[in-house]
């Protein structure tokens, strides 16, 4: 558990067994702590042992190619995975959903960014992009940023923007809404829809429930340390670094996704509400008992929630 | 503050000036503790306790007639108020809002009832009915459901359905609610649009929230005894006294809104979950910060939502 004093709270009667016994297990990615204001070998030491953990249990994860088709191609050197699922055609007609992948800014590249998102990418009526973009300690901001919205750029090369979708969890959800704000500043097309689950908008961590669900979400403390690491010489609270602090007017139609335990939650409400404000149809989602990252993905609320995405972008995309 | 033992959080910089003064002052209802097991008369005496606290706040708000004309009606001895704006013509053509007052099913009564809802009811493109429902110790369930069932089908012999909304605030969404629940079951004509807001649509107080929140929300904890008090020889989990549990499918459209540190999240994000799978429209708003019942009505943050819920019900009210 993470420093706060209290003690964790039971699973409640209310969710699914299945998310009951998530929330009564420990966390399979528990690899000690952060390093406090350590060196980049330190940092990059310690986002190893994390991806090895991760991999441990997503790099089992592979689909046969009549059901997943995987094909990769690179742009500057970084690499975007193409994931087309069986049912899906070949021929350049099925819209592309833009996938960030999760991990705090600083985890998950490599084969996980695929890993990651295969078990989604399965399901959707569409073809699913993920980019193993640069991170630090060695590729600080705006290295990520840059190589997401190049995947973005490309994307438009090969359909038009009603046929785009962004979507990204946590980490994924950051850069998912940033390259939506810098492609308005570039006059660049905004896609046709966008998901952030669980979205880590505010690098700054001034929300509510950094404070009140401290320690009640299992799953997620402060990434100050790691957000710092991001960030290099730039501001935080800068929008590109902190979406939520932007200019969400013209955004497209967005799904939100948190739950009462998400040390997320103030992020995705106040995103919710500056969308809101700004007159963007937006639909918000809150899982009961739900820590950052929803159940893990096999439980029959996560399973609620990805159905809910995939009609999103079904008819969004126009399938 | 309740028996949790955590220490209270700090209004978060997230919120407005005025939302941070809320959280930081101390309650103006704390009346001493709740009856554990009390007779009736012990009972009555805390009700009157704080009803007299509650006069305190509300007692003070009146308006000119010109601005609000106040007049009232009886049916079976029970009062209901009629509240109309200035701005409203008194020719039978505008909508009614039917508004159940809060008070967890206890409280609430008399001129708190009016006084109480005044402060919305004049803002409103709709005439507003505020009925003073029995309640216990004297007068248990099913006499509150009663009362507003009845004022419900008194205002569909005024208007036809399509031109009166329910609302209700706490306790107050609990009965509107179950208003319409009993409306579906007996064969009556749906209102065009429900207004939940922070609702206690669980009386077994089952969601995650009764447990996370508990000592986070300033304003409210268990109202497990009071509960009981209402239920009298009823299950607490029967739909008349939990709406939650009940069969929501072909509700109207519904308007639901709680906060961060709203005891009642669970059940408003849970009533969500509930309308959204049954196919019926619904808004979910969750206010950054906020404890049952927002920020008192006088913040910022109280004044978007209702704004909202004033275009929400003018939309589904055909104004």
């Amino acid at each position: 558990m993470p420093a706060d004093p209290r003690a964790p709270f039971a699973p409640p009667a209310s969710i699914s067994p299945e998310a009951q016994q998530v929330l009564a297990a420990p966390s399979a990615f528990d690899v000690g702590p952060k390093p406090e204001s350590g060196s980049a070998t330190e940092w990059q030491r310690w986002v190893d042992a994390m991806d090895a953990a991760l991999s441990n249990v997503f790099g089992q994860i592979d689909f046969p190619a009549e059901m997943l088709a995987r094909s990769q191609f690179e742009i500057d050197g970084v690499t975007t995975y193409v994931l087309r699922p069986g049912h899906v055609p070949d021929d350049g007609s099925a819209p592309i959903i833009v996938e960030f992948h999760g991990g705090g800014l600083a985890l998950g590249g490599g084969e996980l960014a695929w890993q990651m998102a295969a078990g989604r990418a399965v399901t959707r009526n569409a073809i699913t992009w993920v980019t193993d973009y640069r991170m630090p300690p060695r590729h600080p901001f705006p290295a990520a940023l840059d190589d997401c919205t190049a995947t973005y750029r490309r994307a438009l090369e090969e359909r038009s923007p009603s046929r785009v979708a962004l979507l990204g969890a946590s980490a994924g959800g950051n850069l998912a809404a940033a390259v939506v704000l810098r492609a308005k500043d570039e006059g660049t097309p905004l896609p046709a829809a966008l998901v952030l689950l669980t979205p880590e908008v505010d690098l700054t961590e001034s929300g509510d429930t950094f404070a009140t669900l401290l320690g009640v979400d299992p799953f997620l403390g402060s990434l100050a340390g790691i957000n710092e690491l991001y960030a290099g010489t730039h501001d935080l609270d800068h929008p590109y670094l902190s979406p939520l602090f932007g200019d969400v007017s013209g955004f497209p139609p967005t799904f939100l996704q948190t739950g009462t335990r998400d040390l997320y939650l103030s992020n995705t409400v106040r995103m919710h509400r500056r969308l809101l404000d700004a007159g963007v149809p937006v639909e918000l989602r809150v899982m009961e008992g739900a820590p950052h990252g929803g159940f893990g993905g096999r439980t029959p609320e996560d399973k609620v929630i990805a159905d809910e995405v995939l009609a999103f972008c079904d008819l969004h995309l126009g399938i």
